[in-house]
């Protein structure tokens, strides 16, 4: 940023041309200030104070098949194990500069494991999920309750739960993982901690013991009373993500009120404690549009990253357009217009962002420019 | 109850015996006091405020084959329709002499619908659940969404939605109806409006379109954010209720946490807008109990009624003990310690309380003697 | 209630007049019905579920000279301490039989309390305020904090707190008492225990601890985070009730918002930790009308109770009207309409009411008949 | 940073050093990733999630009469007016680098008026507040309401609300002002729109109408129920603050709880709708130590800035040590253990920190090391 730019919907000052003499007497000013660490408003306010937010972030598309294909070159070239933690390879946006933040606040990755690895327990402050686009055969160990990682699965690691993961499978296994390091890291929140080596549990149960407690429609353990500020289901399986979309979709035909918009519908992942979202930073949903379906079209303060599951779709985000194939990823900035339009099998769509955080302290905002 | 009646907690006035003089002008006070509409507090504390609550509601067991018997009796002799609105029996608690309350706060009865039969249309504030103790073959609808009823399923009526129901079936249907008609007669809360006569929607899906929109464990539509006073869910199938408890048990066996007590699983139905209670007046679980299991002793502000569903148990309720079969339906008042032992079989119970109602003022206490 | 009247707005059940064979087979039923305390809702609808609130509480004025003369009196006759407790006289509405209650909810008394006299400490689960409407020389103390208590003062005794009082002046003094006792003995929610004898603290300060540390505008004690059920201010001084009232009818004089209606200024009592109302059952409020000013009518679900402080008003409530002058009490049933008309020195009006219930419970409703 | 860098506390991950061959193929990997804009999280981890807070910015000291002397000198070369908007001295960390923000989530800076001088109209989504270190005669317009500043005063302009200020004054005033703008930046959340040039109200009252309509202790107006996401109060005035903290000492005196630790006295400006804090952003609260008073030592998780408003004190961050006298300003980043010694007259500090942000995301932590 340019101290000087003014944005282009901030006036500049109106101050005469200054003599040579002021000119010299302004800039000693300003040096005595730089000296004591004061930098003037007025020279910086259209940068800092925009007219609505201006991101640094871009749009951009990642290829599946790319990523795949340099996961599983790192999963060649690079061990996975304690130190470097994870063989994840972030998605760095490229309008943010050095640090991987594929938005601000939220950072997404590949994760890649090869048969028979293990991703070494630790926990930390910053609040991650798993998505899986395809494969099986890895089970993530969270806080001592091994959970199976199946296609379409959205997977919970909250704040500060110890979690490891292992491969049993004769495949490798790749998936996307979304946490708020950015937002740790920017804001100064962060803690880490390491944990055991190996797994606490090497069992590969069908289900987690969290779903097992938790994951009934509406229901919840009598012995667990209260709101926690993060869900306790550690999985929320494909089976009952397309099921809910599935039946979103035949109430519409029937005539009945519960898609989003025509042809579009979508649930979110909720904590079924407070009925809100998951974790206290992170929403996640998942959309489903029908052949040729077209959602509306919204500026929101915050960031959306979508993953296409399943079929095609034509994200139009700002001045932007790209076209999206299974397994691609997808960054909305702040305040961009965007809408999705189906390709002509429709699309699945896996969607995350930092919607929560914005709400939580009154920030967000939402307008639909075609009026509703 | 007597004014002059002390508890036994409370220590009578020390006052000396007044002269015959001074209770002639004593009296004379307390008949101008009659006249003006005003009562001395020092006449009446210990009744007014007891040591602890000493309900005017008794533990009371109403037999199952009782109630169905003289529920088909009125089948024949009365017909269901528009003024009576309902073929219900209420269970009058024999403590409360003579509106029909359960308890102070909960109404309970036997709904019974001949084959073919209708009850038509009307809404009102109070909140309504019916609990299907055995059959099928009745829907019930409910602001125009037809929710089948089956042996063991939940279903809601939350306060101000129409709903009326008709009988499919060949067989008559019988089902536990709760609802907080005395809390809304005595505080005086109540709205009542006619509705159609017949019902809106005669059709007889498998599921409820509620049920198709919000039961599915996690997740909610996209296009209705926001916490709802009432639960959104019309139906609480069975299917889902006996698997949550199953776990519990299975998990028990396995070494985990997640039952209430050893041997006693227990769900909560809640608002999967909020995660807690299914309506802001009544609570509404369901408690799984091995054969022989205990539950642990409690002393509870509010008032519980249970409904045997499936095995035997033994109540203890206060000085009081009562043998509970299928369809067995017993009451808890306010603060008296109780507990339930299984039988040899086991137990399933379906219960219900106002606990909501005290625990949103502050009014819930809760002591285990025990000591846990 | 008879249990055969139907209310006008119900209609009767359109059942054919029973021959005679049936109607003993109807009254063979019904008997049978007693004996196992059922109740069949046919019978009874129209009074347990009526179109809209029908109160049996009634509408009823008492007279403050009245009022006063019979406290003096008892004040004579009848010596305060422990066991009778308190020289409490308890307005009993009309319309509600036998206990002393002003409404289902609510009591309302006056206390007296002659030169010397000291009244036992005690403590219970039922909240409790005070509200002075003449005199001082009064501190009541609560929890171990000394409060004053002085004309126009509003003072809380929270559920549990223990408290004792005692007159230090050369005259008597006489106040209004609010507590929720009839809802905590209807509902089975009460405790008592008796205190000390002689108060935990004598001395008489000028403003009690609770205010020092609480009552500031917008400030509170970093010490003491997080939210209370009931407020931590122990008075409410008159300075500062006065002065927001006369401050929203300046703002008015003045063309800027602030007042309810015209020429109607109103302050609710409030619990700094969260902003509500001071305790979970009972709201508080004052209401200042300007010389032959009118409030709004209003029909709202709960009771209202006034107090006139100063000047004299007409209320109007359902089809009654009520003269009232200084210290004349006055109630408002559920969904009666009232308004109330100022005289022509204009009126001070203490309130309070049970519409917190109400409101948390998710049954308050509120009716503008001239359609604001 | 250095992607390289691990953090002291995260160890290396223990790979094999490279051949020559495998070290030119992992290059070919690191380059195709950076085309690909996919940074490898295990060459950034210890950079990424530190094992607690390791803030950028560094704590500070602004020496006052610095500030306030050059603060004058652009008052004598720089007008004020549309387009730069204020005349504000951002005080910059050092550690962060090019933007002006004194931490992470907040600005802070000093803006100066001189006589006559006039600040147009704006609004702004982020939240705003006024500290006055001296001074008076300038009046803040907030949506239309004049608000009188002096010494000692707390002002709120909550985001979105239009504002504008003018100094009626024959002397210049400075005074400190904080705002979310780093949070609003980085994060994209930021709205910002003209008003007019000259003030929507140029009177001069002794009291703000938010004030008079809202600054009442314990009281609201029964016009305006509800939560607001901002406190109403438009001005804290400083009679209010000094007297509250007075009080807190003088029960300490006593004997009575009230003040944070021994000789260490505080509020916190609150909302009084919510009884939190003052916007959904930003918390402020004044602490008043009393001569060689010395507070707690607290590792907490966001960060605080101090001005001293009266009286000296030593400030111990993290391994800094300085010295503050009336009107220095000092900032302590994330997780820095802190503590301040007032020096031998006592010290008032104002104090303002984003703790709200980080409480209400579930990511706060503090921690005493002294164990309490």
């Amino acid at each position: 940023m340019n101290e000087n730019d003014y944005s282009t919907t901030h006036v500049a000052p109106q101050v005469p041309e200054p003599t040579p003499e002021e000119e010299r007497e302004l800039n000693a000013m300003y040096d005595r200030m730089e000296q004591l660490h004061l930098k003037p408003l007025w020279r910086q306010i259209g940068n800092l104070m925009p007219n609505h937010p201006e991101p640094d972030a871009v749009a951009h598309r990642w290829d599946w098949e790319e990523l795949y294909s340099i996961a599983q070159r790192s999963g060649e070239l690079v061990p996975v194990g304690r130190g470097g933690e994870r063989r994840a390879l972030g998605l760095a946006n490229p309008g943010l500069g050095g640090p991987t933040y594929i938005a601000p606040t939220l950072w997404a990755a590949i994760q890649y494991l090869a048969p028979g690895e293990n991703a070494p327990e630790h926990r930390h402050s910053q609040n991650a999920f798993r998505f899986v686009i395809e494969g099986e055969g890895v089970w993530t160990v969270v806080n001592g309750d091994a959970v199976p990682m199946r296609r379409g699965d959205f997977l919970l690691t909250p704040g500060w739960a110890y979690h490891g993961h292992h491969n049993i499978a004769t495949e490798p296994m790749a998936w996307l993982d979304g946490l708020d390091i950015p937002f740790a890291r920017q804001m100064d929140t962060g803690f880490f901690e390491y944990g055991t080596e190996r797994l606490t549990d090497e069992s590969t149960p069908e289900h987690s013991r969290s779903e097992r407690l938790w994951a009934h429609p509406g229901l919840r353990p009598v012995a667990y009373p209260g709101a926690r500020a993060a869900s306790p289901i550690g999985r929320y399986a494909w089976e009952f993500t397309d099921r809910a979309l599935s039946e979103q979709l035949a109430l519409e035909d029937a005539g009945f009120p519960g898609v989003v918009s025509p042809g579009h519908a979508a649930i979110r992942f909720t904590n079924p404690t407070t009925g809100s979202d998951v974790m206290p930073t992170i929403r996640a949903e998942f959309h489903r549009l029908r052949p040729d379906a077209v959602t509306k079209t919204l500026h929101e303060v915050g960031n959306r990253v979508f993953q296409v599951f399943e079929g095609s779709a034509t994200a139009f985000i700002g001045e932007k357009t790209f076209e999206l194939k299974r397994g691609d990823v997808v960054n909305v900035p702040s305040w961009k217009p965007w809408h999705i339009a189906a390709g002509s099998e429709g699309a699945d769509l896996f969607c995350f962002s930092d919607h929560p955080i914005f709400e939580k302290l009154d920030l967000n905002r939402t307008f639909n420019p075609e009026g509703i």
